[in-house]
């Protein structure tokens, strides 16, 4: 097998390369060749297959045709800059998250006209893709009013992603995923950074602000959890997925105030979190749902997500021990 | 005022033009200046104020630019190629029905940063956005779930239409108009073309091929119905819209048979119409909603859809007299 990874640089791609490395293997064949490409090049795992770490902006000319000139046959499109850095910068969030995607998923329409290819491709949504008005809990197929430019951009290739599945182009899976919480290292520049980061800096030591009121409602998964869904996509039966391609992946709903709690509870110093409330923050943040009927991927059988103790407990187990 | 008609070539902005010409007004304020532009250049109309026509296709380097460089006032975008050519042509599909609309967009947003630009955009979708899964009634906020590129096209443009709204680079409004029938002239290369051919031939004394089983529901609007929801998209106010700029236009649900019935009744021989199923009309067509919600459209004004009595007689009454 033959895997490409668009943003193997980031969190979610890193840990994706050593789950991936762990296994050895997807679809009960061996992992045989490695493509990690990234706006900066990522780091070259110690894997012992062939691995190639390329430094490529998808969103230029050539870029997508010379990665999938290789044909590989998974892709995991996770390549995107966040939704505060999509915002701020209308012109980069539109280049990157939609000209990039479309991009690659044009040079795999055309990989496919000089002989048939057919790569699964899995691609990372986001829960940002629905907005007002919210029902108390969100279903799959809920209608998508984002409010943000990344919550567009992201609903955007999800419609580019079913059209494209569908003239058969490619099989395409789209996950929408939680916000990832306990994101391990320095803070981003996504309106959702402060959902790690009340948890990562207090169990370092370190004081941290939260931009929200204790009582606010967030859908997390921890790291462990998306990796989970991104390696399950890998195997669901693309026409399970009906006409769309897109499931709400597993997440659990936690409020601000709970998050400390089980902060506390697993020897975090909760009075290091300054509550300091930000106005730009909030309208984003404010807008994002917390609850959703995740029964179409239990029914696919992604697994559960886990609960925020053990979200807690694994970034201490992956990334402080 | 300056207003700019893309597609302005087509049925619907010709007959858009007449309908501005025989108010002479929009808004309150006179017009005067028009500026009609499509793929070939648009008949000049016998009109009392500056007229320009222009060939142009807006999916190229520079081309919508020099439209907007006028800085119009109120554009109507009704620019596209039909469901039929979408979905044979691919490539043409995105190019013109995204990558136009984009270009449009975009050159609305770019004139907005020289100083400040804020025309009202009223740009044409369709009902074909919807598709599986289907409830008796589509409401205004049913999930996009397009079953064609075309309305993946449609459905894209609309999330961009609400994201650029948002931004304020333009005051966009987004109507879904029905299938439109009954069209005059020659048959177009849509799917829906049967919903107008099997009237307006026996109208003419002609025969007419109708793919699809007389039960077929449809959700329709005259031209007449199309032209005043156009016009009313001038007035409404867009803050109105709340976040999504959408709204589905006024239409009535009409069997094939109930066609035929009205067609009789006007004097028209409904043994013209050859019944001949065409599977690949059935695939598009037969996805297609045919019962909608427009609580919303008549909350803001938009006057009601005439019937299918009225519908015909109107094309009798503008066509054949």
């Amino acid at each position: 097998m033959k895997i490409l990874i668009t943003g193997a640089a980031g969190m979610i791609g890193r840990k994706l390369v050593r789950a991936l490395m762990r296994s050895g293997k997807v679809r009960g064949q061996p992992i045989r060749h490695l493509i990690l490409a990234d706006i900066i090049a990522p780091e070259a795992p110690d894997f012992d297959v062939e691995v190639e770490t390329l430094a490529t902006d998808l969103s230029q000319p050539g870029a997508a045709e010379s990665l999938i000139a290789q044909r590989p046959d998974l892709i995991f499109h996770l390549a995107a800059i966040v939704s505060g850095e999509a915002e701020a910068d209308f012109e980069k969030g539109y280049r990157v998250n939609l000209d990039g995607t479309r991009a690659l998923f044009e040079a795999i329409r055309l990989a496919g006209r000089d002989r048939p290819y057919m790569p699964r491709l899995v691609f990372t949504s986001s829960i940002v893709v629905f907005g007002n008005p919210l029902p108390p809990v969100i279903s799959d197929s809920h209608c998508l009013t984002p409010l943000t430019s990344y919550g567009t951009q992201k609903a955007i290739c999800e419609l580019l992603l079913a059209d494209y599945s569908r003239h058969g182009f490619f099989d395409g899976i789209g996950i929408r995923l939680p916000t990832i919480s306990i994101r391990p290292g320095a803070p981003n520049a996504a309106a959702s950074g402060f959902a790690s980061s009340i948890l990562r800096e207090p169990l370092a030591g370190k004081r941290a602000v939260c931009p929200m009121p204790s009582d606010t409602d967030l859908w997390l998964a921890s790291p462990r959890s998306a990796l989970r869904s991104l390696e399950h996509a890998l195997d669901v039966d693309g026409a399970a997925f009906g006409d769309y391609r897109c499931v709400n992946a597993p997440g659990v709903t936690v409020s601000v105030e709970e998050m400390l709690a089980a902060l506390a509870r697993h020897g975090g110093d909760r009075g290091l979190v300054d509550f300091v409330p930000d106005p730009a923050v909030a309208a984003i943040v404010g807008t994002w749902p917390a609850r959703f009927d995740t029964s179409k991927a239990a029914a696919m059988g992604f697994p559960d997500a886990c609960s925020i103790d053990a979200m807690v407990r694994s970034h201490i187990e992956d990334e402080l021990n």
